[in-house]
């Protein structure tokens, strides 16, 4: 599999939905495959929260793959024998693309709280102009999970031209109040810890002594991503071998789950970042700028692929239902396809059960 | 109805489940109604982690009644006439009962972090030292909800004769790691906060000044209170009218009921007795001094009832169901009634939808 990880940089405002407007910005992104002559055989891969444009593919000194390499790459689900893959890391992140830690034109000020609150719309805006300066102005597929569902429903409703075939994977088509909450806790926790100093923290430091806040948020997140069920099967009642059981700081294997897991999360996130694109992701609302999910699903001249799991606590399959169902309605029957996956892995399943929806992907290709 | 607000002291140890001893201890408790001649109508009524002896009727300016006085009063459900009922400030509580903030015999120093573990056992064993020191060798029954519930099943395993039937609302026989997780991110809120300052904390400078950790962990609690239907019904997606959509602190309705509802916490709760309740709550396991769950259910000689509720994310139907099946695999299928009430109203529902469940009750008691 042929991999290149490259930076745009445009010139060109980005006229965001806030009024605001981002200029100049940057967006890094990998390709897997090889572009045809064509240029027919491109597939937009849309990442998550944390996630980055390193979607497939082990990069050397690297102790993990890309986040759905399990997905992505020759003889895979998303062939790039046959495809030519594109990831974009979203405006907002932090692994490359203009984000809060910025530096603001033409001044060597980075942006930090000055950053544009930006949107689902936003990002998406912002590949399409990437893929225009690639000469690429079509694809066989968007595709994501979580908010990067978010966006392959975007792609579908404001530019319905693009792509002809859409697939959201847990995701949903406006965030409901229930993970507005987990992220909550999340930005509460980081916006209060003194370490994030009014958004003036060091990034080197914070790095070096840890940023307790930003651990918190991550272990609120970390719980919307599993389920009841997944955290049973994994933990269980374990305690931890060392720790007394009437020790008020023991732990159960799962707090030390939750410990690991989020500790070294300031290595790798940055608390700008998480505060901007939960924004975003909170604000998300498929129906914001139409009267209704009625109007703006209408738009849709693509076919649509839902893909729920049924443990998924943070966006549920009702919210993807509720999607089928009104395409259904508009009488866009033939442009819908939902599925609930049974798996106990709550969203996580988007990222680790891909034997049960990977046939899905591949026969949405084949079609 | 007759209300007494009275404390008692023990001078004799109590041998704690950890095998460290309090003593001396004190517990502050309520009852409702009267004690008959033969001192054989006393219902036990058990309140979870954050709630308080005070269960019913409305003190001389307080603004909100106990909490759980929609059940328990004259002609309710609990009815008051016909009972007389006791609510017991649990030990580690902040409510007068002996925690963290006590002093420790006979130094003028407090506890603090040197406070022991607590368990759920202990919790009942100190109930049980109480009610005997009152001439009150018997009730009929016990009852509480979530923590409450534990309670009252360690009542059913472990002083068998004590009552004659035991309710249990929203509650579990252990502890899973899902509702671990939960506690976890509160805990680590709370030790991570500076404001904590390894326990040392002034309780007046807190109250003062805020304790973010206690906020953030009270967030964390209120999501698993809730369910995502309750929350979308009660807040939908609607956002602060004098917020804007683009500003990065607005706020959605359901971040300011979080903030609202955890900033005043610290007012009228502890952090310390958070993190020793919390724990007792982890580590509770109805099979601990068992083989088996089996073995536990089988020295139970009451007879149970469960109520749990569809929508309940912190304890699962599933836990408490399981509780039911033990008990018909130990052939006590006579000695065990199980109830799935439908509320969207989540964990929070045996606080909240009293008319769904007060029959449940009112029948049990009647048997």
């Amino acid at each position: 599999m042929k991999i290149n990880r490259a930076k745009k940089k445009f010139t060109n405002p980005l006229y965001l939905e806030s009024g605001r407007i981002l200029e100049p910005y940057e967006l890094v992104y990998e390709t897997y495959g090889e572009l045809n002559e064509d240029k027919s055989n491109v597939i937009v891969v849309c990442h998550a929260l944390t996630g980055s444009h390193h979607a497939a593919g082990l990069y050397e000194g690297d102790r993990k793959p890309g986040w759905w390499d399990g997905v992505i790459g020759d003889g895979k689900c998303i062939d790039t024998r046959k495809y030519f893959v594109i990831c974009v890391n979203v405006i907002g992140s932090c692994f490359g693309s203009t984000g809060p830690l910025s530096k603001i034109y033409p001044t060597d000020k980075e942006y930090r709280l000055k950053f544009p609150v930006i949107t689902i719309s936003d990002m998406v805006k912002a590949q399409i102009n990437l893929f225009d300066s690639l000469g690429i102005h079509k694809a066989e597929a968007v595709i994501g999970g979580s908010m990067g569902g978010m966006q392959a429903l975007c792609f579908a409703i404001e530019h319905p031209r693009f792509a002809k075939k859409h697939i959201m994977l847990a995701s949903t088509y406006a965030t409901q109040p229930w993970a507005i909450a987990f992220n909550k806790v999340a930005r509460e926790a980081i916006i209060k810890d003194p370490a994030f100093e009014n958004g003036n923290y060091d990034p080197k430091k914070i790095k070096e002594r840890g940023f307790e806040g930003l651990a918190i948020g991550r272990m609120s997140g970390h719980i919307s991503y599993l389920s009841p069920d997944s955290m049973a099967k994994k933990f269980g009642r374990f305690y931890d071998e060392r720790d007394g059981l009437y020790d008020l700081f023991g732990k159960f294997q799962v707090e030390k789950y939750l410990d690991y897991n989020s500790k070294n999360f300031v290595q790798w996130f940055d608390p700008l970042s998480y505060l901007y694109i939960t924004k975003a992701i909170n604000i998300f609302d498929a129906t914001r700028n139409y009267n209704s999910l009625e109007d703006s699903l209408n738009r849709i001249k693509s076919k649509i692929y839902l893909i729920a799991f049924r443990s998924d606590l943070l966006f549920l399959p009702s919210e993807m239902k509720h999607i089928e169902e009104t395409m259904i309605k508009i009488e866009k029957t033939e442009q819908v396809e939902y599925y609930e996956v049974d798996s106990d892995y709550g969203h996580d399943a988007f990222l680790v059960e891909i034997p049960k929806f990977e046939e899905i992907i591949m026969r949405a290709l084949k079609e």
